[in-house]
């Protein structure tokens, strides 16, 4: 799945992979269900664009995936970022509430 | 100068313009010396590279510029980004200072 230990996160490529507006919504989406499958409601995307922005995502270190079944299921990898830059999630996930 | 004014800035705009190594090292000298010099001592990078960094900085409403003279002056726009987007600006300058 190519997903990252947490040292390996780097705040450019964090903010980068935050830098847009489906990927400020899919990570909304995580912190207010816990987890979010591929394709969530609400957010109005076709699946293909949404498969990239996922990958973004995981290689960034903000979420990881489990598979259950056919489906994965993407979760914020909150104590790995809250570690890395203290504050910076709760920061973003303040402003897209607003 | 393509200023915006504070009710324009959005969050994946700021934080695009945010996740770059190069525009975290020109928000930091900001953050440190108050203003900044085009071409900052210690950030190196070609001018043309530099103006093109300046300039998403600017359009994201993350700086304001003052001209002195020849010398164009930067300096981060720290009230109008607490105010639409509160302790993110503080976090990213945490975790850039780490």
């Amino acid at each position: 799945m190519g997903q990252l230990d947490h040292v390996d996160l780097d705040l450019a490529v964090v903010l980068h992979a935050l830098g847009d507006p489906i990927r400020l919504a899919l990570v909304h989406r995580m912190a207010e269900d816990g987890e979010s499958a591929c394709s969530p409601d609400g957010v109005d995307a076709p699946r293909s664009t949404l498969s990239n922005h996922w990958r973004i995502l995981r290689e960034a270190g903000i979420t990881q995936t489990r598979q259950i079944g056919k489906a994965r299921l993407m979760t914020l990898r909150r104590a790995d970022l809250d570690a890395c830059f203290p504050g910076l999630l709760a920061a973003v996930l303040a402003a897209v509430r607003r």
